[in-house]
């Protein structure tokens, strides 16, 4: 066998070409699921793992799940991502995830590498949530959260989930089935300023915040800017404002993994001469650890009352998103530092604030996330930007942990009969 | 000659009738420069102005003029408003400053009264700026502030004014001369909660209050609302948050005649898991005393430059609208005060927090306007309503008013060629 040798210029090069479809015109991404977009695109990573050598299935809702054939019949590893965007995103989020890995059996099949177990890469639907409002939404159905009956049958007014799989002509059988892997690998994107502002190569995910999404309402009176007095008024905007600075406060003395964002404001009738009647905010609250995020949303739910109240607003609070904080395998913690190790490249651990579809993994199965940087730390946004060097040195890492992991049949049962699927975390 | 008398029932049907053309499912009204609406609203108009024996023209940028005669040849009185709304806006605004006077006249008819002076009710073109972006469009046409040329080559993008004027084919030729008029009157629903509060019929309006519209962009970094920690943000929406707090403690400390208000937020990216990245405001500024005017802006400045200095965020400031405070003639207020005590209805001197048409012509010739209360003070919504009692009540202090004015022929030049235009304010 030869050497195992990541190819930077061809990794670098599929991630272009992927990024050329749904590129708008600004370079932002538009690649929203079931879009002509995501259609292409998908077509396009199935035929680059056709011509690796595997075997790609589609499931009911649309993951697609590509194996790598293993010499025995052990569970396989799994690994992937997703790679739909966010409207105006950006070319790395997710498709790093599903690209790395394929550059991983690219490099196998250079060197004539042959894994005990399969390899499976999977491409799971709709992680972004932009346009059925469900995001993670195939590893909701591949670990069995949401029930794919349910899934299907999500729209977004115009279409199903179930309608729009059929267009594009990713409607498959069954589901993917999650438990059946030995261990579970996401690389990512950090898509915040750690790693690229210390100058670190990798980073090893200790646990995903938890993440907590409220759709909020203050509802005052539209009223004419000239003609109404300041001390007449009931203003929706600022009785909004003063509860956005007030969510920072929180948010800052709650501690360095809390988060509170007002990231989303729709201010009614909206025209410079008239006093703001109604404002809904989309607000983002986050915490590694589940007691005090549950903390922060009480806290928060006070403050938006007491801006209301201050103002004689209506205040509706309603809760769209509830995930708990989740701790990953530390077992692959230190797997994932071994191969950083063996590769010579730096690391550090680290906390990921942004949900992935590993953290629907992990109550099935052992699971790791890899971080690369973020340039500036930005993401969701066309200047996302990982440098080809730091893709590269990131997906050796990847390289190293997966081949430890396939090549490992002892420490598992061979058959599914008898496997013990949480025994390794 | 009978007596006259205002006949409440046809003025309130009226009304009705024409707010039904751009009423929308919700009850709102959408009648916009050059809609369809627009065209249909200015047909009624114009044929009821016509069965009332008036002699209708319309002028190059759409103002319509419609001229009851006068026994002499004496300069004529003039009224009038406008029909255009915002969007989503109401059926009185402007709308009473058309109908109270077309009742004045249908009035004066059933009495066989004939004026001395002939009455001209003039309907301005796109006094809402709502589709052209410069509101008052027609009177600033009228009065010589903007020219002729440069009002028809607006565009909102699609349509020139001029193109638009054409397609409903209310493209006339010249421009009303308002400098002609004796005086000038305009009735209007005061848009504010004063009198409604108080419970006093009419409003005599001693000043309008100078106007300023800005647009604000605050630009920071959008990042991942999950990964960026609080402390390494450049937030634009909070940015935007702390500004509008402290806009509102300028005014509030300014004095009872000055408000300001963020009436516009257009937030960007504007996803509920994304830090906001920019943040555009449209802000209003108002004042009756054009140098507490002045430092309220600039203290708005400061506010604003701090606001972004304090997030590390570009901030730019562009002022749109500048328009100075302008006080009215001191002996229309007598006029209508006379009127008002004539009727036997009460009424106080108020200010006008609102720009109207009379704004534009009040340095022109002697200009007085008028308000009716406002239930609520509600204007620029749906809900925006005067009772057809405060119309009637209001109307008939408004037709003692023309009345004396129309057959007051002895204070003022007969022939344009010797006339002294400013010489009664």
């Amino acid at each position: 066998m030869k050497d195992i040798t990541i190819d930077q210029e061809r990794l670098w090069s599929s991630l272009q070409e992927l990024g050329e479809i749904g590129e708008t015109d600004d370079g932002s991404m538009m690649r929203v699921t079931g879009s002509p977009a995501d259609a292409a695109a998908r077509d396009t990573v199935v035929s680059w793992f056709e011509d690796a050598g595997m075997n790609v299935t589609t499931d009911a809702v649309g993951n697609i799940q590509a194996r790598f054939p293993g010499t025995t019949d052990a569970d396989p590893i799994m690994t992937g991502s997703h790679i739909d965007t966010v409207p105006n995103g950006g070319k790395f989020d997710g498709v790093v995830g599903v690209l790395a890995p394929l550059e991983v059996v690219r490099a196998w099949n250079d060197a004539g590498f042959e894994p005990k177990r399969p390899l499976d890469i999977v491409v799971f639907t709709e992680e972004e949530g932009t346009r059925f409002g469900v995001g993670l939404l195939g590893s909701l159905v591949a670990t069995g959260k949401l029930e794919l009956e349910d899934a299907l049958e999500l729209s977004d007014g115009d279409e199903t989930v179930r309608e729009c799989l059929a267009s594009i002509g990713y409607n498959g059988t069954g589901t993917i089935d999650i438990s059946q892997a030995a261990s579970f690998l996401e690389i990512h994107v950090e898509q915040g300023p750690i790693l690229d502002e210390a100058g670190i190569d990798v980073g090893i995910v200790e646990a995903v915040a938890g993440i907590t999404h409220h759709k909020i309402i203050f509802e005052g009176i539209a009223d004419h800017a000239g003609n109404t007095p300041m001390d007449m008024r009931h203003d929706a905007y600022l009785g909004s404002a003063q509860f956005a600075l007030e969510l920072e406060d929180i948010a800052l003395s709650a501690g360095e993994n809390s988060v509170g964002t007002v990231g989303k404001s729709i201010v009614s009738p909206n025209g410079t001469n008239v006093v703001p009647g109604r404002v809904e905010l989309g607000v983002d609250i986050r915490d590694t650890d589940g007691e005090r995020l549950n903390q922060m949303v009480r806290d928060a739910k006070d403050a938006a009352r007491d801006a209301a109240d201050a103002r004689g607003l209506d205040m509706q609070w309603e809760t769209l998103l509830e995930v708990e904080p989740t701790d990953l395998s530390e077992e692959l913690q230190g797997e994932l530092e071994r191969a950083a190790e063996a590769t010579d490249r730096t690391y550090r651990t680290m906390l990921s604030g942004a949900g992935h579809d590993a953290m629907n993994v992990a109550d099935e199965v052992p699971t790791g996330m890899l971080f690369v940087p973020s340039e500036g730390g930005l993401s969701h946004t066309p200047e996302e930007f990982t440098s080809p060097e730091d893709l590269y040195r990131g997906t050796e890492v990847l390289e190293a942990a997966i081949r430890n992991l396939v090549d490992n049949v002892g420490t598992v049962p061979e058959s599914p009969g008898e496997r013990q699927p949480h025994s390794v975390d």
